[in-house]
């Protein structure tokens, strides 16, 4: 690989953007590499038109992979939430096929200069970027995000995310020189003096298993990690999300053969339903690094079961608010009620338990009792989720039928103070939309019920005894069942205090007093930590060193230095 | 803690330590924080008599250790390989015991400033180093190893290694601010702002189980790693070596305290023979973290099986060397020689199996078989260890009977061509040497002989296809069975660059063409890499940042930014 070849050529187009990660990472200040607003004015006039064409153009057809392995295809019968049939077809490729060979294309990428890898990854991004409004509808169609939240957390906050992934997995691989002389002084005669190589070589092939909410957010960090520090990857969507991951399957894989590589370092391990290909492709023997992101028992079953590989996991959670007291209960409500709405709840960081001491909390409003904070919130939500316009781009529609029974499950505890309603879609009659249920729960009495997560539009007001026993509460079923995200309301520099103890404890995350334009459920690329190790919700961070370390390991060669050339030999 | 504190002294006593150790990890040159040198000129004229009476007046005496946790005392029954009784008795401490005792005193520890943490990582280090001829006699007459062995390996090499493990762990939780501000500009009005604090907490409690011959050096990196990312440490020393790091325990106890730090953040979990506490420690649910050297079969019990840790585990392997062609035969012979006789073959990077086509290999003496290399190399050992000063500093005594047994089964194989033979210690009667024993081996019909590990003064010369076919073996094996070292002999580019290849596919470290005063079973702080994660031998490299980044999390919280004040508010 030489200076002149286009791998070179990406590192040094993208050696600024890498730069600036690096920092920005480092410095944790706000920094967004691809713009979020889905704006004519930022991605040019015909871009969301461009978008739309071009998703629609994909629809009942074969996705065109060239150079992928695979006998004949696979239809995952993708259909919309908002009730558009995908109809695409993908390759076929078994998993012992789809794991060899993306091994067999990666003997010259595993020991490529991590500054190639790296300005690859970014080309790839920046493409991806250029194709934002395609991927946002594509990832609006398979997760019934609304098309702005598909555009943003789907697109621009999903490319950041990569590109932090990027920047870590970059730097970690430049802590050590390629080379390095080692001279050592002698009591007699002239130092020992040693060349030394250092080489950053990739642990193996590397597994992305993605889900169905956030098919590409959730990918990108695993995906990219794995590539820039020498892995091949195989990447195994969810069947009911596959056609945002399989555009940027494509698109990582024109990079990589513009580059002069083996397109096959990238490989589409597309399945039809039922098909459970993950466990075989999870436990094959060249499978090195697992990323998955989903439920709990598979998460589980992963780390338990996929003993050879490094296994990075994000599961489900009790995402627990504790509310002790604010001078600002409008703030409060109104922060909470687009938390809870946001994607109708199917977020893993929508919080679910919120803990009010049964006398109530204080605030600039007077002292609120569980019952009227849940009776407030509910009707805060009826007002905010009253336009059918707001409420169809906020909620979105129910991904699928295991949350709307969940949700109506959970209108029928006999706490329930706030049912879920149904909203109709202005424009598409075949989503399903729910407004979020809102139930008043004992901590005592109703732990079993608050103690299992209820993913999607469920929250669940908690009485107990105190704030103190509220902490404890948080402490002990966090500790126990993991969250991602946590908040606390609390004036008293005491209770903060406690709050942030709690939360060291308990190894989670934690926001203070939300009640402006910053929420519990959302965080922000190269500034914001997404999960943690700490609690069984994740066994990573987005994104942090330990994130990518385990990723590759170097390896050195050493041996004696030629002897001192003299000028005139 | 404020900066008049103790602890915070200390950091500002070793900040240049502390920067020149990180700068001297990423540029791999030469450098060696504690001098080897075992000399008056260097430690004073009165260190090795105050060091040689101070271990003395260890001997059966109980080991104080004020605060320490436990009822009674446990008698190990150190006995010195060179015949010397140790009898020192150690607090008798259960596993549970151990671990809550250091949960509980880590509360404040865990979340201390990693600065404050560092800054006591090396204060203990350079107080070990003024104590280093002490602990040396402790390791020398646990160990077996010569003195001057013991001094280096067990004292400065250590204290070098466990520098290193500071150095990467203060870095590492070094990478993100303690507290950012995060300023998003937004369409309209002003920037949304959030001050936000980034807190690197300790994973739990680190548990370190030491080995029999090298207690220290392998014990101090997993200590101080763990120690540094703000988790309390239980230290399991093996049974027969338990003095040197009961050394290192109070002297760590010692630093803690005065910082004003509860001591039993470091406790000492001593234990009888055939007690086998390490089970029962490693897999109790506090312990989060476990450092092991030994045997693989318990290694990999441990990986198995303490599920709730993070297992850092250094094992056995087949440390493997090619040879193909060299222009200085003696070089090598003299080279191999003191590899093969150093601590009697007792170090996890001895090489075992030495790898030479049948038809030979080039050398400036001619083309060598393997019988002809193998015959040379036994006249080598003789001729170095003829004489019983050097043998005997050089040799050690073997650590136990285990070792005995095996050279002897060694020596009594069909192709043994150079039997071990006893050598008399000139001053230890009751010391056991042994020569090295070196067997003539086929790469196909004795490969159940060479595929396991025979730890002690055990090599094969293994007669080979060609040095192809070296090479497919030495990938295979150490794929399958592992190794920490790896060394190729070789003239041509293209030999070089095929073991450089077999070496990375096989995820060993390589050493080439060693003929002078660089042995491939040695490796330098800050320099070489000893162990890596790409191969069975071990999970992780002494050290990287992979070492230490699954010991601590980043925990975050964040609250809107106060409203900027006016100068006249």
């Amino acid at each position: 690989m030489t200076a002149e070849t286009p791998a070179a050529d990406f590192f040094a187009r993208h050696r600024e953007l890498l730069d600036r990660a690096v920092a920005a990472a480092a410095e944790r200040d706000h920094w967004a590499p691809f713009n979020e607003s889905p704006s004519t004015s930022v991605y040019g006039e015909e871009a969301p038109a461009r978008g739309e064409e071009g998703f629609r153009a994909l629809l009942g057809q074969d996705f065109a992979l060239p150079g992928h392995p695979g006998d004949g295809t696979v239809a995952p019968r993708e259909v919309s939430p908002y009730g558009l049939p995908l109809d695409v077809a993908y390759p076929k490729v078994t998993p012992d096929e789809a794991v060899a060979t993306a091994k067999a294309a990666a003997r010259v990428w595993r020991t490529t200069d991590p500054d190639v890898r790296a300005g690859i990854a970014a080309e790839i991004l920046v493409r991806l970027n250029a194709d934002v409004f395609r991927i946002a509808q594509a990832v609006h169609h398979t997760t019934g995000q609304a098309f702005v939240m598909a555009f943003q957390a789907g697109g621009a906050h999903a490319q950041d995310r990569g590109l932090e992934a990027v920047a870590y997995a970059w730097a970690e691989q430049k802590r050590h020189p390629a080379a390095a002389r080692w001279s050592k002084p002698q009591r007699r005669g002239g130092p020992l003096t040693m060349d030394k190589t250092f080489t950053a070589v990739g642990r193996g092939v590397g597994l992305v298993v993605g889900c169905n909410t956030f098919p590409t957010w959730n990918a990108y960090p695993g995906l990219f990690a794995s590539l820039v520090t020498g892995n091949p990857v195989v990447v195994k969507p969810h069947p009911r999300a596959v056609l945002p991951l399989a555009l940027t399957v494509r698109t990582a894989r024109e990079v990589l053969a513009e580059a002069g590589f083996d397109p096959n370092i990238v490989v589409l391990a597309a399945e039809a339903p039922g098909e459970r290909n993950a466990a075989a492709l999870a436990t094959h023997p060249d499978v090195r690094i697992v990323d998955f992101t989903g439920s709990t028992e598979f998460g589980d079953w992963l780390e338990a079961n996929a003993r050879q590989a490094h296994v990075y996991t994000e599961k489900a959670g009790l995402n627990t608010i504790v509310l002790d007291a604010t001078d600002d209960y409008r703030g409060v409500l109104r922060n909470l009620t687009f938390s809870l709405s946001l994607y109708s709840g199917q977020m893993c960081t929508t919080p679910q338990n919120l803990l009010v001491a049964r006398d109530g909390f204080a605030t600039d409003e007077g002292v609120k009792t569980p019952a009227e904070f849940a009776a407030d919130l509910g009707a805060a939500l009826d007002a905010f989720l009253g336009d059918p316009g707001r409420a169809a781009g906020t909620l979105g529609a129910l991904v699928n039928d295991d949350v709307l029974k969940r949700v109506e499950e959970a209108s029928a505890l006999p706490g329930a103070v706030h049912p879920t309603r149904p909203v109709a879609h202005p424009e598409h009659s075949g989503a399903v939309l729910r407004t979020p249920a809102v139930a008043l729960l004992d901590a005592a009495a109703d732990r079993p019920v608050y103690t299992r997560e209820w993913f999607g539009p469920v929250s669940f007001v908690i009485a107990t005894d105190s704030t103190a026993h509220s902490l404890d509460v948080f402490r002990e079923t966090v500790s126990a069942h993991g969250a991602l995200t946590a908040a606390v309301y609390a004036t008293s520099p005491e209770v903060v205090d406690a709050a942030r103890d709690a939360a060291l404890d308990a190894g989670v995350h934690l926001s203070e007093n939300l009640t402006g334009g910053v929420f519990v459920n959302q965080s922000a690329a190269f500034s914001d930590f997404h999960g943690t190790s700490a609690n069984p919700a994740a066994t990573a961070a987005l994104t942090d060193p330990a994130f990518v370390t385990g990723r590759f390991t170097v390896l050195q060669s050493r041996r004696h230095a030629p002897a001192v050339e003299h000028a005139d030999a």
